[in-house]
C-alpha cells in the first residue's frame, strides 16, 4: 500500500571529493520488511564532511558514487509486503542501521558491533540526502507531534550521546566532564543531565561555544587554552572526549576519579599516547562509541518530554540542492548544527 | 594472650638502590584489631626489584629505611585486645592493606582505591622481609593443612590474576590472550582456566617461559619475535597485559573482539601510543590492575581445591641473610618465583 | 572540642507498648571516631510506630527500655578525639548505621547487611528520639543551607527511595508502578523521576493520596479498589511496592515487563502466594531493600538541586514530649508526615 | 542443495493425552534461511511428558496434532537458498528457538522473552520427534566428533543450567544448593562447577538420584525427608530450583546468604507461599528461567572439552515407534534421561 509517489527523485551524489551532484534517480522500493520514507530533515555530521572533503574515512574510501546523511527524519509514504500498511503517514525517526539477524553480536543485542553491518552513508549504502530513503520498519520509530521534522533527524547524534551515557553508567548525582563543545558535546551535556549528573562541565577553545553550553547542560566551561585542564584534579565519575583532539582526551583522562570511565565519542588521531599508570593506578575504565543500539526509543522519549532540546541547536537549514553549502557550513562561525530539508 | 615471643627481630631493610642491610629491630606489638603473625615465607615481586635496584617506584621513593616484601605468609603468635585469642597458633595469608574505613571508596567496596591506604612495602608502611610482622585481623586468612608457607604467601599474586579476571568479566568458553609469562602472567593463565576460559594464548620471547606456560594453564603459546602478533586476528574475548611492554599492549588490543577487554596487569612505560580508532571501533573496554580487593577468600579456595598450583611456580627458596640475593635473582634463567624464608 | 553541652538530656523513651516516657539521661559522649550531633529533626518511621503499638517488629521485641527514631538531623557540637574539631557547628543529616568494618559484607561494599550492624532505634541501639545523640564522623553527612532541618533528618528515607531504584537499575525512559502513597511511595516516586522514569503510576485506595501524588512524582494514579490491577498489563519496567499489602505484590508483579523488577519496600505479611510461573516465564528479577548503602551524598545532591522535595512531606511537627502523639499521627486522616523536633 | 532426502518421512504426533500416533508426512522443506536436519537423537524432556500426560502445560493445550521434542541433534542435509550448501553434511545440535528479529526484546539480546516466539514442541509449532525437521540455519550449530549424537541433542538442557548459572552470577569458589536430582538438576550442578564453584549440595528424597549425584557435579547430598532443610543456614550464594516442589524453593530460599540469589528452573505450583521478609531482609534477587539465550556455544564447549558429561546422563534409548514409550519411562526407577532416535 502506498501514497501516491513519483517514479524518481532527486538525490544529491557525491562523487569525489567536494563533488555532489544533485542526480534523478528511481525512486528506491521497500523490500518485504521495509518502509519508504519521504526524507523531511537530515542533518549534517561532522563524518560526513570527512567524506565530503577528503573521499574517505578512516578506513573506508568513496570508490563508487556515494549518498551521505544518516541523521534523517521523515513520513513513512509506503510499505513492504509485510508491513503493516497502517503505517502509511505515520512521521518516523530513522536508526540508519542493517545489521544481520544472526551474528553472535546482534544475538546478544549489540547489533551495532555486527561484522555485516550495512550503515547509511558509508560506502557501499546509500544514505539520506535524497527525496526518499527505505529502511526496515521496525528502525523507523514513530515521533508525535512534539517532535519536529529537524528533531525526528537528530535523534542519531542524540542516540550517540545516549550510548555514550550508558557505556559510562552515568547515574544520578555524577559529575561529568566533556571535552568539545559541538553538537555531540552539547547533546552529551543534556544527557547527562537527563540521566542525573549534578554537575557537567564542558571543555571547549570556542568562546561562542562555551557561550551556548550553558544552554545546553553544561553546569560549568572551561576554555581549555586558559586553564592547565590536565592539573585540575577534578575528580570526576565520567569524562567524554567530544573533540577528537589527542590533548584532551589525555588531560580529561587525568581528572577522572579512581573506578570512573573515560568515553571517546570523537574521532581524532589514529595514536594517541596514553598514561598507562594513571589508568591503572586508578582503575580507570576507557572505552569508545560505535554508533548505538536499542536508543531510540529513550532519544524520543527525551524529546518527546523536553528533557532534550534538539531543535534549538539547529541553527542553519538548506534545500538538497544545496548539500555541499550544508556541508561546507559546518565550520562557520555561529554555526552549531545545519540541516537539509530536501522537499524544501 | 601470646606465644613467647622475642623482644626483638631481623629485619632485611633497604637503605638505597642495592643497599639491603639485615638489622635487629624490636619485634612489633599488634594494635587491639591486629594479630602479630611470624612469617614463614615472603615472595619477591617485580615491585621489590623496582625498589631494590633503583630505590624508587612510579612516584614513590624510598627516601626512610624501608622493609620490602608483601607477598607472605606465616602463623599468627600473638593477637591485639579486640581479637579472638583463640587465632593464636593459625596459619595464615596476609592481605597487605591498611585502608581506611570511612573513605567512600572503601564504603563501596573498593577499599583497595582509598586514598589514606596503608600498603605493605610502600613507603611509609613497612613490608615483610623480616621476622614478624603485624596486619588486621580479618587481613590475616586462615589456610588450611593443602597450603604450604610458600603458598600462603603467594596468594599475594594470585590475587592479582582474581582482580585480573574479574575486571575482564572472564566467563566460561572465554578466550583469553596474555602477554607475559613471568609469574603474574602464569597466575593470570590458571585462573582464567579456573574462571573457565576455552583458550589460554600466552604470548612471551623467552623459550624456556613458554615451554613452562603449559604446565601452568596455557593452551598455546606464541613467540612475539617470531610471529605478528598485531596481525593475528584472534578475536579473543580478553586480553592481559603482564609484560609491561608498550609494543605487546598495542598489538594484544588488537587481538581483542568487539566489546572485549583489556586489562594492564604489567607495570611499563609511563606513556603507551594506542590506536584510538581501534579502541573505539570495536567498543573495547580497556582498564588496569591497582592490586585486589576481597580476592583471598576466592584465591585460597582455588588453591585447596587444587585447581591453582602456586607451589609449582617457586624455584627458589633464600633466608633472610639473603634477601639481596633473593631480589636480584629475578632475571636469572630457571628462575621463576623465588621466596624467603625468614625463619629457615 | 566541643560547644557549651549540658551534662543530661531529655530523652523520649518506650518502655513497652504505647509506653513512652520523657527520662532524663546523661548526654552520650562521642567515641573517638564520633561526632555528638545536636537533634534538630526526626521524622517517624511506620517501623518506630510498629514498635510503639506492638513493642515489637518483626523478629525484634523491645525488651529493655529503647530510644526510637531513626530519620535525624542537627548540628555536631562536639567531636571525638580522632575527629577533625573543625565539624563542630556543621548541620549534618545522620546515616544511622554503625557496621563492622571486617565482615564479608561490609569490605564489599553492602555494610547494610553486615550481620554485626548496629542500627539506631532497634533494639540495643537508642535512635534519635532525644536531645543529643552520638554517629561515627563519616556518617554525620554535611548539608548545605538548602536542606532544611527536617530534611535533613528525611534523606533516611529519601534513601529508601535510592536503594529502590538503584536496586531496579532503574534508568530513563523507564516506566514503573507504585504500590502505596504513603511517605515511601511518594519518595519513590519522586527518585524515580530523577532517575529519568518516564511514567510513574501509583495505585493507592485512598482518594486523598492520589491527589497528593500528583505533586510528588506520580504521571498517573489508580485506585486498586475500582480497577482490577492484576489484569492492567501494563508492561512496567519495574513495580516497587511500598504498601506491605499482599494483593498489591501480586498484582503489581503481573505488570512487570519480560525481564523486569520487582523490588518490596514495604513491610508487610511474613509470606505471600506468589504466582512463581509468572516470575519464571517472565524472567522478572525480585527483591527486596534493606536499608541502604552508599545513598547519602546522592540523596543530598537530589535535595539541593532541588530534584525532590522533601519539605512539602511534612504536614506535622512535634515537640519530644508529644513524641508519643507524633507515633500516633501517622494513620490520622491529612498526615503524610510527622517529625518530632527535640529542641523546639 | 541436498542429499537424496525421501519425500515423506515418519513423525509421531501428539493428537490428545496419552495419544501418540506414527505417521507419514511430507518432509519438511527449509526456507532460504533454513536448514533440513535429520535427526539422529531427541531428549525426552519433562514439558514434553507433561503436553502427553495431560494435552497442556500451563497455559498452553493441544489443541491441533502436534510433535513433541525439542532436545535435539543431526545432521544438515539440505539448506535453504540463502544458506552456504557447505554446511550439508555437518553434525549440528539445534536450537530449537525461533524468535522474530524486530522485537525490543531480541533487538536487546534477550531473544528467549520475545512475545512472536516460535519454539519447537509448543502448541502451533511442530517439534523434533521425526525424520527430519527444519531450523534457521544460525540455531543449527555444528559439533565435533567429540560430540556424541545424543549429546548433541542434550545441549538443550545443558543450555537451561547455563541459562541458570548466568543468572545467578555463578562465578569461582561460590556455594551452590540444588533442589532436585534429576537431569536439570544434575546439569545444573555439573554447570556450577565448570563456573568455578567450591560446593554443590544436591537435595532430593530419592536415595537413587543422592548415589548419582555425586558423579554429576554434586560435592555433598541432603534427603529432605530427613534433614530440615528450612533449618540448614547454609548461607549458600545461589539456590537452584529444579524440582518444582514448593517447599523445596521455601527451603532452599532461607539457605541463601545475604545478597545471593534464587532461580527458578523447574515448573512447579502455580502459586507459592514465600516468606518475603526473608528476601527482604536479605536482599535476595529471585528470579526464573525461561529457556536460554546465547548458551549454545557456552554448552558445545563446555561437552568438547569434557568439563560437561551429557552421555553419562542417558539411560534408555527408543526407536522412533516408541516414542510413548519414551515419554513414559521418566518416572521409572533407573531412568535418568530417555532419548528417541529417529533413525534406529
Amino acid at each position: 500500500m502506498s501514497q501516491s509517489i513519483p517514479q524518481t527523485m532527486r538525490a544529491a551524489v557525491l562523487h569525489g571529493p567536494l563533488d555532489i551532484r544533485l542526480e534523478e534517480r528511481p525512486t528506491p522500493a521497500p523490500a518485504p520488511d521495509e518502509v519508504l520514507v519521504k526524507i523531511k530533515s537530515v542533518g549534517v555530521c561532522g563524518s560526513d564532511v570527512h567524506f565530503y572533503k577528503d573521499g574517505k574515512l578512516g578506513d573506508w574510501t568513496v570508490d563508487e558514487p556515494l549518498v551521505l546523511g544518516h541523521e534523517s527524519g521523515g513520513e513513512i509514504v509506503a510499505v513492504g509486503s509485510d508491513v503493516d500498511p497502517g503505517r502509511v503517514g505515520q512521521r518516523v525517526s530513522i536508526e540508519p542501521q542493517h545489521p544481520s539477524t544472526s551474528s553472535a553480536e546482534t544475538l546478544r543485542g549489540e547489533y551495532n558491533l555486527d561484522p555485516a553491518m550495512r550503515f547509511y552513508a558509508v560506502p557501499g549504502t546509500d544514505g539520506a540526502f535524497q527525496e526518499y530513503q527505505t529502511i526496515q520498519s521496525h528502525f523507523a520509530f514513530a515521533v508525535s507531534e512534539a517532535v519536529s521534522d529537524d528533531a525526528a533527524g537528530l535523534m542519531e547524534p542524540l542516540s550517540v550521546a545516549i550510548a555514550t551515557a550508558r557505556k559510562a553508567r552515568l547515574t544520578v548525582g555524577d559529575r561529568v566532564l566533556i571535552a568539545g563543545g559541538g553538537p555531540i558535546g552539547l547533546l552529551c551535556a543534556q544527557v547527562a543531565r537527563a540521566y542525573g549528573a549534578a554537575e557537567v562541565i564542558i571543555s571547549d577553545p570556542s568562546a561562542e561555544r562555551r557561550q551556548i553550553a550553558a544552554r545546553f547542560g553544561a553546569t560549568a566551561v572551561i576554555d581549555p587554552f586558559d586553564v592547565d585542564v590536565a592539573g585540575l584534579g577534578l575528580g570526576v565519575d565520567a569524562f567524554f572526549d567530544a573533540s577528537g583532539a589527542s590533548s584532551a582526551v589525555v588531560s580529561g583522562l587525568r581528572n577522572v576519579r579512581p573506578g570512573g570511565s573515560v568515553v571517546i565519542v570523537g574521532m581524532g588521531d589514529t595514536e594517541v599516547p596514553l598514561p598507562i599508570p594513571v589508568i591503572q593506578n586508578n582503575e580507570i575504565w576507557l572505552t569508545g562509541i560505535f554508533r548505538y543500539n536499542n536508543t531510540w526509543p529513550t532519544a524520543i522519549g527525551l524529546v518527546e518530554r523536553g528533557a532534550v532540546d534538539l531543535d534549538g541547536l539547529v541553527t542553519n537549514h538548506y534545500p538538497l540542492s544545496q548539500t555541499a553549502e550544508a556541508l561546507a557550513s559546518t565550520t562557520q562561525p555561529g554555526v552549531i548544527k545545519s540541516v537539509v530539508n530536501p522537499h524544501l
